[in-house]
């Protein structure tokens, strides 16, 4: 459904004067054009536009919306940057959006315990400039990170293209504030790494996709800049190398290793020969990896990165690699991985994009045997492969040439999912669940922890306003 | 109470026969003088000795005892190795021991994936050779290595001397078998590093110090080997200038920094002096820091850490220091910080241990205003400061000759929780809350952070049967 097609669907147990008196007029939006652009996330799918939309200016006016949704049980869709891929952001009928854009700002960042206050509505990107204005590093990144906010990273547990060297959003959260869906507010905003003072609540926010409480500020920990980047593309002889070429990079590279991008063939075939990008190596290889390392010393990197690349050539896993020797270089290297996925929508008439995990040492072979049943069913179709192979996450892209109606989409789903639940893997590596993958969700987990997870909701949210419908 | 003193309280709901017929005769002991070695852990302290002790051998066992106390109303205290310092483990009247010792052994290290399985019973020392074996490393290391379990270090989140590198154990799981008061097996044993794949159930029972389930089994993550560690003592001219050393050791050593161990005047003074330890410096400075770092490269490793020391003798912070040239020598600059604590109980009459966190900034002030608020009340205790700054875990210690009665007990926690509390620190960094902090957690944490911790406890753990009386 086109968010532009959508009218408000007018639903809303309450008025725009409900919220007003609580949260100021200037704070409440019902204008039609205004909700219509709030009706879906980056999947442009979505059930309706909002009824109202609602814009508290602080932690108050949150607390104040929700305890009125609860009390009158009012539907509520959390909403920040509105770029995520599971739909969870994305309006059902009958909801309002709770917007945090007006909680937005660093607050304040502490160069000696190395730490960082923010407002959820705050980008990510303008997080990690506040960061670096002190000389220290946030570390987490993503495509998104113009766009997405801090709120919204947390409450999926974002992932992205550093966490093999960093880890998930989780690891970085350091001190929570959230309100829960009664309009309490719950303020832990801790800022020291051990803390074992009774039970760690802001688990319960981080991940939760908006379910069980709305995250408002956050406590981020940093680490000292690391200007120093090196980056190399490399050719392996063979899909089966990527694995080889990750121990072999763990172990030599060590801390540094920033990101580990797979490539499979018919990735960086399709982006250098159809989507207009260059190919630095001479033919596109059988599979290739982006191997970048992260430093204070831009020789030691490079001479690091360069003593794994020789021990590859030697062994013969590694065929053929180009170090970038400029910045541009390595935007280069870089440029298909970063900037394909945003053009697929662009240069498909239509496409399904999965993002999975499977254990590492069977990434490709499930990957091959994906690629070969949906290669079988729908023969042109093109499919790419590729993935943050060392966090055991593969990304694979179907682009037809027309959009695939219901029952294709729906077919070509449950081949990957039923693929990726045989071999113990995750339904989703870092998007999260969201309304579109909620039928996938017991491929990857049990009964008993789906009705756990139900439990939990009910504790947290008994009116079930809070982003109902998502996760479970 | 000594343990040595109790009886069984012999007020279990059920026989040894009801739990025999579930586990085997052989997995449930009644004996007396068993039954008294599991009444309390390292603190000594206890209310009882356990009625009856279950061993069962599998998860399968846990389950069928779990949910017949739940179903009889039973009480049941979770015991790993004992070694815990806030009473979370010791007895309560009217309580059965549930040991999961038994369930030890390391399952399967997977060095692709940088993953192993290992049962809650194994100690943390059997897991980290495990590792070893594989020239693979487990980030968690603490004092009690040779005695605690897996099952504990994980529902006490531990933390220990690595958090500065490696981070607190909550980072380190991956996967976790948990069993539910209700005797429900959850198992979501993930090896993938990158999972959103519905609520991340597993940290409901990491930190929350067996209360709301029975770690059985768990993934852990693993990071290759690091032989070479280079280890100094560092002499710096004051108190205050711990803050910029740490920030200048973050800066030039990055990643490589494993540990960074505080120790006032107090505590090297009296551990040379007093406790029998060698100084390995002229004399004992105001503060001093044992800094270690780790890596792949001895020469490299000791390079850095030249070089930071370079750097604090020229800006003057740094007034002397000593870097190990042998493995011997290290193990003697970590002496006292290593095998001081472990001594408290033959060289004091008794002993007051505090385990808290205050933000770094605030560290020194607050130490300085404890001890001396202490030392007005009680001229003739010893007070020894140390701790893990980096991760603003301070350790303090008030000796006193002959055991303090109660008041006297209560009088010094009240100082020091509520200077903590003021500062916005936490009463419990790494050691939990057990039974013994549970008054002074409303200093760490707000009414509405309690009343969910009690409302996550009803709600999985209705009867009220795990672990009773502790944390909440």
């Amino acid at each position: 459904m086109a968010q532009s097609s959508l009218a408000p669907s007018g639903a809303s147990h309450l008025s725009a004067d409900d919220f007003s008196a609580l949260i100021g007029a200037a704070n409440v939006i019902s204008d039609a054009e205004a909700l219509s652009a709030r009706a879906a996330d980056w999947t442009g799918w979505s059930e309706a536009a909002p009824a109202l939309l609602l814009k508290p200016a602080d932690t108050e006016g949150v607390g104040k919306c929700l305890a009125l949704c609860t009390e009158r049980g009012q539907k509520v869709v959390v909403q920040g940057g509105l770029t995520g891929l599971a739909g969870g952001a994305s309006c059902r009928k009958d909801e309002i959006a709770l917007s945090l854009e007006k909680l937005a700002g660093v607050e304040a960042v502490d160069p000696l315990a190395a730490t960082m206050v923010v407002k959820a509505g705050t980008t990510l990107e303008a997080a990690q400039q506040a960061a670096l204005e002190h000389d220290l590093e946030l570390g987490i990144d993503l495509g998104a990170r113009g766009s997405c906010t801090i709120g919204g990273v947390i409450g999926t547990n974002a992932g992205g293209i550093r966490v093999i060297g960093t880890g998930m959003t989780r690891v970085h959260v350091l001190g929570l504030e959230a309100v829960l869906a009664d309009g309490t507010v719950l303020t832990d905003m801790n800022d020291m790494v051990k803390n074992n003072s009774g039970y760690d609540l802001k688990q319960l926010f981080i991940g939760t996709e908006g379910t069980l409480g709305v995250v408002t500020r956050a406590v981020l920990r940093l680490s000292p800049h690391r200007p120093a980047v090196a980056t190399a593309l490399v050719a392996l002889s063979g899909p089966d190398d990527i694995t080889t070429a990750l121990a072999a990079a763990r172990r030599s590279l060590g801390p540094s290793l920033s990101a580990f991008e797979a490539m499979w063939s018919d990735f960086l075939t399709y982006m250098t020969a159809h989507a207009g990008f260059d190919l630095p190596l001479e033919a596109v290889p059988p599979m290739s990896v982006i191997i970048e390392t992260r430093g204070h010393d831009e020789a030691a990197e490079n001479a690091r990165l360069e003593a794994f690349l020789a021990e590859g050539l030697e062994a013969g896993w590694v065929t053929d690699a180009v170090i970038a020797t400029s910045v541009d270089q390595a935007r280069r290297i870089w440029a298909p991985r970063d900037e394909g996925p945003a053009m697929y929508r662009q240069i498909f008439g239509g496409v399904i994009n999965f993002d999975v995990s499977v254990p590492i040492g069977l990434i490709v072979e499930t990957a091959a045997a994906i690629n070969e049943e949906i290669g079988a069913g729908w023969p042109d179709v093109v499919r790419l492969t590729y993935g943050h192979i060392g966090d055991a996450n593969l990304h694979f892209v179907v682009g037809f040439k027309t959009k695939p109606d219901a029952a294709t989409k729906t077919a070509v789903d449950e081949i990957v999912y039923e693929a990726v639940g045989e071999v113990g893997g995750a339904v989703s590596a870092e998007h999260g669940i969201g309304q579109l993958k909620k039928a996938y969700l017991p491929l990857s987990r049990s009964d008993a922890a789906i009705d756990l997870m139900r439990r939990l909701k009910a504790t947290l949210d008994p009116a079930g306003i809070l982003n109902p419908g998502r996760v479970v």
